[in-house]
């Protein structure tokens, strides 16, 4: 097998960095040495096939989003990231893994939810994936098939207190599932909305007329976010599961998943990317030539965007820094504003609800670095490490050592990233452009002080010089092993 | 130089464990391999000059004990255990570096001090060592002097908010040290008691004729901690000044640090094991043939055992598990019962403070892994990682990588520890016995389910095989950087 | 009509205790005056019909219990007070005011159950009585019979977040009901409890097989209460509605109460003797001759009996001094053990809920000042003034006032009172039994150290020298103003 | 002696309101009667000597002040209301008693301060007046004198945290005195600030040439307000004595009190009106011809104003409704501009510190029932009866009810109060000015919708028609008992 030789890098952790050459032998990490090391007389880098020079740069695990949605079916439409497309632009922004969600839907096998996804993404992706099981329909047999999961290296498993008639699980469900959490260590996660009472809201603003996108988040109100946490939370005392709230963007959820994990329960939480910079108060003012004020859709996603004139944006942010949420994810779930986001021109309800972010999760939180929101250091906390610890995987993912899988980003600090699809002075795009599906950029103008200079997954440069250099297929199916992040 | 292969062993991270080989050069790591590795052709084992077996056992960075007071005089006394001693003792409990305190007191230069303590450890110490600088006398010289300790290498200072007269710091003082604390990076340290009121209530319970050791903790009340507690935090937050409380026991003291630090403060905490394992009620209840109930002077210290019933014990595990403390030191402070505790026979208040316990804290807290409190990763973080993080030496200590100090314990968990000194049938002490200097033994009794094997010291193995193999003055002195805590 | 002096008793209102006379004039205060007034030459007490002498004795407002279900239909039988024998038995005990439940249940008209209700109390009631609504169907229809309660003298609604398939009412449903007493001024009542998840946990024991009556109070845990209260805060929050939480029994809920009303939400809430007196343990250990262990059964109500050991009823009565529970009721629902508790010998979800303390709830109470939980002007608060505020009835009730209902009680510090069935030595009942229709005593036991000696509703001497004087029909109904108890 | 009926207006009470006509018999009230009584064949109104119409106005407790400073030496100057003057004005502004402070100053005795005191206000004062003893020398003596002060009906007494060298006491002396409070159930009062901080922040300010006005309010930050209040309440909750937190103004500190008081422990706090309607901000755009920027200086006192933007004021208004903070007084302490206030031209740490206001508070306070911050009996529980309690003289003082001092006041509604010195368009004062002996009106050009209409103090009608009618001297000494706040 080959060997590669990462030199002349600044080797970024959770803890710490230090300058440090890192020794690849086909997949695997083999050696992390002092730079330009002669051993035993074998000048290193002389002796492997292959020295990427990482002069100047930092030199990390690769990015792991843990909350995708490729291909999601969703208010009658599909998410636009087809396994294949999603995975090579999460490889072009840093990621080298992603893990995804299975859908069992009402009436469904968890067992045929599993195969469907697996028959989805098995020779289509870019980089490894896993998968997370969104339990939609809590009965006697899916029970039981839940028991089954970690079998399957599937270690954690999703539920709603949104959307009813779809996703939706009530109270005395969410008990089951999390009793069978509780018994077999697959990490509860849970969507925290109370969407009975948001569904109610919502109805009313269309009844009076208010259809824009921004009553989306005017209906989805922070209190009911804050009221679905603390039920999450109490459910989870009540039974001893581990709890994962996922895309936390209000204050006041963060208060109450502080407030439990103050007290010592396995309580934990992502946010992702768009509730830290983006706000109710720009959604409210967006605004196209062709779509007017339905420009905002672009920006419907649930949990909504927050207002910033009361401080959720900051609170987020601060939320990193403090530990009380632990990872940033993106939930990427793109749509397209053309025939999809469309479709909720005259009722917001019916905009499919999400935003792609994959491609730019390590580069956004990488700017928060920049901006002294949070270390270098809690930058691959947040993005790979933990994340790899929450979801099983950490020792192969996450870190990087002897006997990890060779999945690496360089990243250069003096680099720079111009998301979103920017034109010169003609109006024609220019420089680079987003890799994913979506016929619009939900990120469009944000300047970035760093960039992904080479991705490495397993082994294999699959992003350099600004050439996609993998194949369709290079990515396997992690299976993963319980939550290493419990107390 | 010599190169030593430690091998076989599981590393083990403050995030995670993996089975690898670690090769040590000289003084310093310089790879970390994958287990059984061939470079190149060579057989790494077989090439070094020496190969450590760590089969079945864990290998950890050494630990770091950043809170030690030896020779500090104290209450007409000093503390029993020398540089030369005291860091014995801590290298055979698998501690490879102490921060102790330089003490200036009232009317003397910090300069002086400063220096009076260099020539006490120079040459002496078994390991590596650092100072923090206490402040006992704030003056317009010596905040000038505080703004200079960086450069030599002291990058925290600490003040009492308790023992008026004799190193009592007043707001006024703690604000304006604070203030150099917010403009130098020099982290402050502070020891919180409300001393100006526990000395009331200790003179009022003296003159009610209740001078046992038990009343020493009854006029210590929880609530004079968690006053000062708070204060120091909102002297922190008034200033900007990083802050580290050090020894905190009560819960509602964790439970002020806590708030804090989920606002987003810089505030930071360290525990003992005497807070994690002893308590108010067994002090009451110590007895002895020779000393009767003033056996529990050898548990005389500041802050004080709190109340099993009131929950403290089990709320600093739990506050170790929610990094609301974020580490653990000794606060290493010995002294004989014979002529030195028995100073305060007629009256608690003439017990010197102090355990000693630099011995015992990897063993106790590795105790706390077999018992379920803490996590095997959250040990090394508690004991190692963190202590290098939080004051400066992070890189060169607390942690396994090329480039580190080969500061290194073999830790077997296999292995039994018996604290103390226990007899045989007839009577007379029998296997291990502490190698401090007390005349007794303070963790008489206590059973640890694992055991130190071998200790390196920048490369040297110091002990092994039950033998101290190091050598007075191996330990050098450590320049510290500022935190790299801070978020 | 005819006149009435009280004299030489000590008026006690909310704030205070001064001696004062009260003169009555027919059905209503006249004056209250400086005791053993002569005014304008005319000796008061000499000119007055009839002079109740109340020298060393409290003379407060007639006390006001706003939660009792007289006759309620549950779980396929009937509380076993009618309205006659229940208000007779609350007038022996110094209450002059019910406020009674009338009941809509599923697919029934709110007009049609209030109906019903008025048929079976007027004319039979011993004291004067109104009516909050059970909201059981909400319905468009049922949502406008709403907002013309108040016309009716119907100001407050009750909603079930418990018993689904009964009372039970989901999230969106209580969303537009708080949103009609947002916009109407109706106070909304809310049962808080997650009787889905209860439900479960219920069903789970008894398929364990642990059917006893000691079994309810574990699936009702305290973190259901806390959960439902905590939704029912944030939903009232939502819409701006104030909020009362009936029968408080846990002190998690009383947190949530207590962080909302420092928070500045209207948030109100009751407990009831039971939860100040009782405990699971006690309910646990429950043993009689007849019955076994299913002696239990009478102490059968929901919310449950909670545990000593926790620590639940002392912090109740903490709520009560903190005011952050501002009233006491008794949730008066009483079924005899035999026939009605027994139903559920087999399985305690069949145990009717429940515990009849109407006539005891003013002892119990003052008991509390006895024992110095309370003082004497809170007692008068609590059962009274409070209650007669909260529901809109202040100024006819719970004040000792010119314009006010004659509505007082006598009470005599130095009297006492034997509750239950106390035998002589020969088995025989002896002393004061209670007069509610259930063929056991709840309170069995309680010895209290002072005891109703008169008591008057509107005018009317109805208890005096330990006989009953009143008439059936004596009540009337009372038409409620709005709460007047907002901030 | 005379007789005076107040006739047809609605008498309100902390807890409701009615009309009733009141009859006073000389200094006390002897009926509160339904309105137009006949009684006994005789027409009240036409028996009595004097009728005061009051149709269409509220009758009221006469206000009570709890805090106010006469003639206090201060900063090289003294307050320079008199008694005379001061409690004057107090009548005109509808405040019936004052409570001022005895001042037991560094090095005397307290028995002479409280003789000292008595001298000053005996004979001189327009309404009834008590005392709260100023403790700023802890000596066993001092402690000793303390617990003689109930016999003196002096039933409270107060520490300063701040004005170290002035009135400050430290920790340990109030622990001391704490002490006695316990044992006497003397009330401690606390001015809580934290004076050694704030006076080396004000002293580095001055440094920095930061010598207005606004800068007073800069060095005594809120962070030091709410450190002091903790302590205060760590202190007390250690001793066991009730304490009363002054002049409370952060809302960090009414967090901190309304926490202890969750906990159940007796709590208490004022606020005063500069604290709801002034801000820092205001103080630092304040500006005259005169004075300039210096102008400012009208409003320095301590605890400071607050800043709108971090929103104090609207938390204070909520602490009121909450009854965190359980009344309002005024802190009365005038300074002229003209000498006194200008003693700290150059220096802010040179004015005197302290507003005028003992005439306006009942009319500042309604004017906070006009705009819905507080209910009509809130303002009479704020300003009469809770400050009558807390300082334990409830039922002569604080309420209408029989054997009560006739203390009354009758204020309409439809009325009007233009405060300070409104001008004509000829620049001339024009109606009402204030009665107090400031040079400036502190509350110059705030409007009241409603007025102060007759008052009446211990039977005798001091002011009506805006007419003053009493006469030196008619305000006597009110020896307190004990708190009736205590739960």
């Amino acid at each position: 097998m080959a060997t590669t030789l990462i030199s002349g890098g600044t080797v970024v952790s959770s803890t710490g960095r230090a300058p440090a050459d890192v020794l690849i032998d086909g997949e695997v990490i083999t050696a992390v040495l002092s730079p330009g090391s002669t051993l035993f007389g074998t000048d290193v880098a002389a002796s492997v096939d292959r020295v990427i020079d990482a002069t100047g740069k930092y030199v990390i695990p690769g990015g792991i989003d843990a909350h995708t949605h490729m291909e999601l079916p969703f208010g009658g439409t599909a998410a636009i990231d087809t396994f294949e497309t999603g995975t090579r632009a999460a490889a072009w922004g840093g990621t080298t893994s992603i893990i995804d969600f299975a859908v069992q839907t009402y009436g469904t096998r968890i067992e045929d939810a599993l195969a469907t996804w697996h028959e989805k993404a098995a020779g289509n992706c870019a980089i490894d994936y896993g998968f997370h099981q969104i339990v939609g329909d809590v009965t006697p047999e899916s029970l039981k098939a839940m028991e089954r999961l970690p079998d399957e290296g599937i270690t954690s498993f999703k539920m709603f207190m949104a959307y009813p008639g779809v996703f939706y699980s009530d109270d005395a469900q969410i008990l089951k599932a999390m009793q069978v959490s509780r018994d077999t260590g697959l990490m509860t996660m849970m969507h925290a909305e109370n969407g009975p009472v948001i569904d109610v809201l919502a109805e009313q603003l269309v009844a009076q007329g208010k259809t824009d996108p921004y009553y989306h988040g005017v209906a989805r109100a922070w209190e009911m976010e804050e009221e679905a946490t603390h039920r999450a939370i109490m459910l989870a005392k009540l039974t001893g599961a581990p709890l994962y709230v996922v895309h936390v963007s209000a204050k006041q959820a963060v208060e109450q998943i502080a407030g439990a994990r103050d007290r010592g329960q396995n309580v934990f939480a992502e946010t992702c990317p768009q509730y830290l910079y983006l706000s109710l108060e720009e959604q409210l003012g967006a605004q196209s030539e062709q779509y007017g004020h339905f420009e905002g859709a672009k920006w419907v996603c649930s949990t909504p965007l927050r207002s910033r004139e009361e401080g959720h944006q900051q609170a987020m942010w601060q939320s990193l820094r403090t530990n009380d949420v632990q990872m940033v994810s993106t939930d990427h779930c793109p749509f397209c504003m053309k025939d999809q986001k469309e479709l909720g021109l005259a009722d917001f309800r019916k905009i499919p609800n999400g935003i792609g972010s994959v491609e730019h999760r390590m580069d956004l939180m990488y700017q928060g670095v920049v901006t002294g929101e949070i270390t270098l250091e809690r930058w691959v906390e947040l993005t790979s490490t933990t994340p790899a610890r929450m979801f099983g995987i950490y020792g192969r993912k996450g870190v990087i050592q002897p006997g990890a899988d060779a999945d690496i980003v360089v990243y250069d600090p003096n680099g720079h990233t111009s998301i979103g699809m920017p034109v010169d002075e003609n109006g024609k795009p220019t420089g680079r452009k987003h890799h994913m599906n979506m016929d619009h950029a939900a990120w469009e103008g944000f300047e970035i002080d760093g960039r992904v200079d080479t991705v490495i997954s397993r082994g294999k440069v699959i992003v350099a010089d600004d050439q996609y250099l993998g194949t369709k297929g290079d990515g396997r199916f992690m299976k993963r092993g319980l939550t290493q992040y419990l107390t």
